[in-house]
């Protein structure tokens, strides 16, 4: 497929604006590719966001298996992408190649399993609750209920998944499979692999019969791009994952509309894990390691990057902070995503070594290539943690801090302080476990994901998995945006009351025609009323 | 039981502000008791919220069966009040006893569904994926996930429904229900029954063995009260019913928080009406007549009272006209809930009167006694109606705006440029449904119910209702606000990953103790592990 950094408008390509940019690679700072990509001019994104309203009449009403066919087309033809993709992804994420196939595997899946989902129909909550008619004092009527999509969504990738939570990513699936039609805001950290995904999106709703509009795709690296989309009246909800600051930007703007839509943006976390005296004592090598693998795993650039490490002060303390010391030291760092992400994490560890009380312990291995992350290990007393909010922000990169308590008091207390976060770590023996349920009730108001003797980072695409947390984590802590429960996020529900049967949605039917559980009259059952 | 005007902060009644307000009786504008009311004060405030904050921890892990007790005997405490309860809250709302009795009815009937509810344990959503040791390339750890508490809610009643959705209405026995303890704003137009109610609640959860502060009570006419509890940090949502003015302005300051917290304000809405040819030909007068009854039933003073009826000219339209008129002309008023609300209707009267092209048709009975609402016909066209958002805007009271279409495109032109509504009601015989499919469409985009051959006025509780829409019915499209549903809007997921199973909360276990449907790798079932 020959690139063209064109604007993906529908069955459409545009390019009206005049300023441009080039994917940069992180290897060396030198363009990725030739192509220029244009700032969407404010007539192009109206255009894509017209096409999504228009398409989602008929792209909400179309049969759920046919929604299931589009989105495992959609698997196909980024599989059917297959070495130019991995290639451009590669050179313009800084990612290695094994990474980058590991995660189309898992972008793939992931919509395959949004294709089994949506199918299987369950999801729409299908509630009944039949007439009475000669109950007293008045009839009860008719009443049944289910999910429908919301509208047209605007979805901003991240860049530091640029399959698995970019174009095709979580947010992108769960909007299409829930009926809602996407205008994706590419991420210019990786414009080619968004351009190759986006087009390969735009064949399978050509391929598999989907309207014209149901997916859209414009570029832009300023903000008025984003604003543009998030404030067009069209745009029923935006899916958002990057940083605090861009999350809040698009959440206030999405307020201040006329009519406010709801935002879902995953802004980060800082992760804490906390290593309870059993596990201490009895696990600190393996511990140890394993931790250091989680805050180095991709350069440390995860959401679900352990930033945090809480352990009491005691006898076996020191060992720990010796071994945590020695693999650290060992360790390696990497390429980061862009030479902004490489700078912004210099000046999170500069900033974490500015503050009183907290220390660099040790570095890992530095080299010399292009934007290159080091990582670092902090240690403080949890007297300065308390002092000083900064130590609990996210330095997105692959360094931790180590805070150490003196009593199981202050390990409660740093627990208590917590903002949200996407998860909290506990490591424990059965006795420690024991011991310290009152921690686990604390992070439990603390947290999306609870881990008990595991790391963050690794969020599987599953059923249960909740990737989401009370704020500042996210702007909404009442979903997830990993996992089929995201596509919750897209729909509403809706009441029909008094309607004849055939005047209603299918999967309210009383022959219950998809076959799925509804909650009838209080009793949830796959039977015909 | 003495009424004292008191605040009730859990177990403590306070009286510290020096701003007072007595209750007023809209049937003639005299105190409707001796007892002063006070602003509360921020540090009472404060301490309703930090009591609250401190009851969630153990009242979050209180068996449901003990949190569905309290909830019914809320109901039988509040039953225990007895005629006091009916002949205050007669005096004080202007509403007649019999329907205050149903409404009494209704909001314990309320309390009692919300106790079977909560105790049958299948709302937390239960999702388990079990690990999967050997998989390749990397295992599947055990996820599991539910639903728990957000925390501490804030709830503003409404003055229309002064029991069924005001102290122990609809929001606070769902935030009760999902473990989330309750500090209300009472009303002031209505502060001795929320007086009434509230002790009666706390009186519940005393003899329960409730923790101090799972409810509390404060009482302020000025918007300070309520925008400090939205503002308090350990307010984590907000309920609301009201005006769109009052909700919009909680909405915002709960968005400008350090800590943005999800508001539910149910702001109500205009419901229009469709009555579609045929209908109009074959039933122009049981409808007309059905019509005028809910347009003043309760002297309109209904989120779901229709304000605006379409319908196409034709050759039977002016009969149905004629008949609306007749059945207006007939037709009584009654005492507003306050003398604001009464003045309020009338000024809306009055600047519907003022747009061009919009005619008052017919006036209902009109009396001399203090704030009656004179029932009030409109007439207007739709090309008028297209010129003029204000038409479309809710007048809340006894009044309708009938809109004549010239054709069936403007008909569906009207329900496309409708914002959003709690519902959207259409009249037709089965040919009219079939012709009109279109309109239904559209409607299930504009509306959170959607009623065939009804009225909207009549909002059952029960499973499958949905009290909602789009905005500005509500700030939150994705709930309700009536029925068992509406106690998600008071929880988030959370996953347990890798926990043993002690440590799991009781109804994610293998053995399933709870006896609940839980999502088993994909499968619903009861099923043990």
């Amino acid at each position: 497929m020959e690139i063209n950094g064109n604007q993906l408008i529908g069955n459409n390509q545009s390019r009206e604006g005049s300023d441009t940019f080039q994917s940069i690679s992180p290897h060396d700072n030198s363009p990725a590719s030739e192509a220029l990509y244009a700032e969407a001019t404010p007539d192009e994104i109206n255009r894509a966001v017209q096409l999504a309203a228009g398409a989602f009449g008929q792209y909400r009403k179309t049969p759920k298996e046919d929604k299931a066919k589009f989105l495992a087309c959609i698997a196909d033809e980024i599989l059917a992408l297959d070495e130019q993709l991995v290639k451009q992804c590669v050179l313009e994420t800084g990612l290695p190649e094994g990474r980058i196939i590991g995660e189309r595997g898992r972008t793939v899946n992931q919509l395959r399993l949004f294709a089994e989902y949506v199918s299987n129909g369950n999801w729409i909550e299908a509630v009944i609750d039949t007439a009475i008619p000669d109950r007293q004092p008045i009839p009860r009527p008719d009443l049944r209920s289910m999910l429908v999509p919301l509208g047209p969504v605007a979805v901003f990738g991240a860049s530091n998944f640029p399959l698995a939570f970019s174009v095709a990513g979580g947010d992108t699936v769960s909007a299409l499979a829930a009926g809602c039609p996407v205008v994706f805001k590419a991420h210019p950290a990786h414009p080619v692999t968004c351009e190759l995904v986006g087009r390969a999106i735009i064949t399978a709703a050509h391929k598999t019969g989907m309207p014209e509009g149901v997916f859209s795709l414009v570029h832009g690296k300023t903000n008025e791009v984003g604003a543009a989309l998030v404030q067009h009246p069209a745009i029923k909800a935006v899916g958002f994952t990057g940083s605090h600051r861009g999350g809040m930007a698009l959440f206030q703007l999405a307020n201040a509309r006329e009519e406010p839509i709801p935002v879902y943006a995953e802004m980060g976390s800082t992760n804490p894990v906390f290593i309870l005296p059993g596990a201490l004592k009895e696990h600190a090598q393996k511990i140890s390691g394993e931790l250091v693998g989680s805050v180095t795993l991709g350069v440390g650039q995860f959401c679900t990057n352990p930033g945090m490490v809480f352990i009491e002060e005691n006898a076996t303390s020191q060992d720990f902070m010796a071994l945590l010391h020695d693999h650290v030291a060992q360790s390696n760092g990497g390429t980061m995503l862009t030479k902004e992400i490489n700078q912004a994490y210099s000046r999170g560890v500069e900033t974490l070594e500015s503050i009183e009380g907290v220390a660099i312990k040790t570095r890992g291995a530095m080299k010399e290539t292009a934007n290159y992350g080091q990582p670092v290990l902090f240690v403080t007393g949890f007297e300065h943690f308390e002092k000083e909010n900064r130590i609990a922000e996210e330095v997105f990169g692959p360094s931790t801090v180590l805070v150490v308590g003196k009593t199981r008091g202050e390990i409660l207390l740093a627990a208590e302080n917590l903002k949200g976060h996407l998860t909290a770590t506990l490591h424990g023996t059965e006795q420690d476990l024991n011991d310290y349920k009152d921690l686990i009730e604390i992070l439990e108001t603390k947290a999306g994901r609870l881990i008990i003797n595991g790391y963050p980072t690794g969020v599987e695409v599953c059923h249960a998995m909740v990737h989401g947390g009370p704020y500042p984590a996210t702007t909404d802590s009442r979903t997830t945006s990993v996992g089929t429960a995201a596509i919750k996020r897209f729909a509403r529900p809706v009441c029909y009351q008094g309607f004849p049967q055939q005047g209603l949605p299918e999967p309210l039917r009383d022959e219950n025609p998809w076959g799925i559980y509804r909650l009838v009259n209080g009793a949830l059952t796959r039977d015909q009323i």
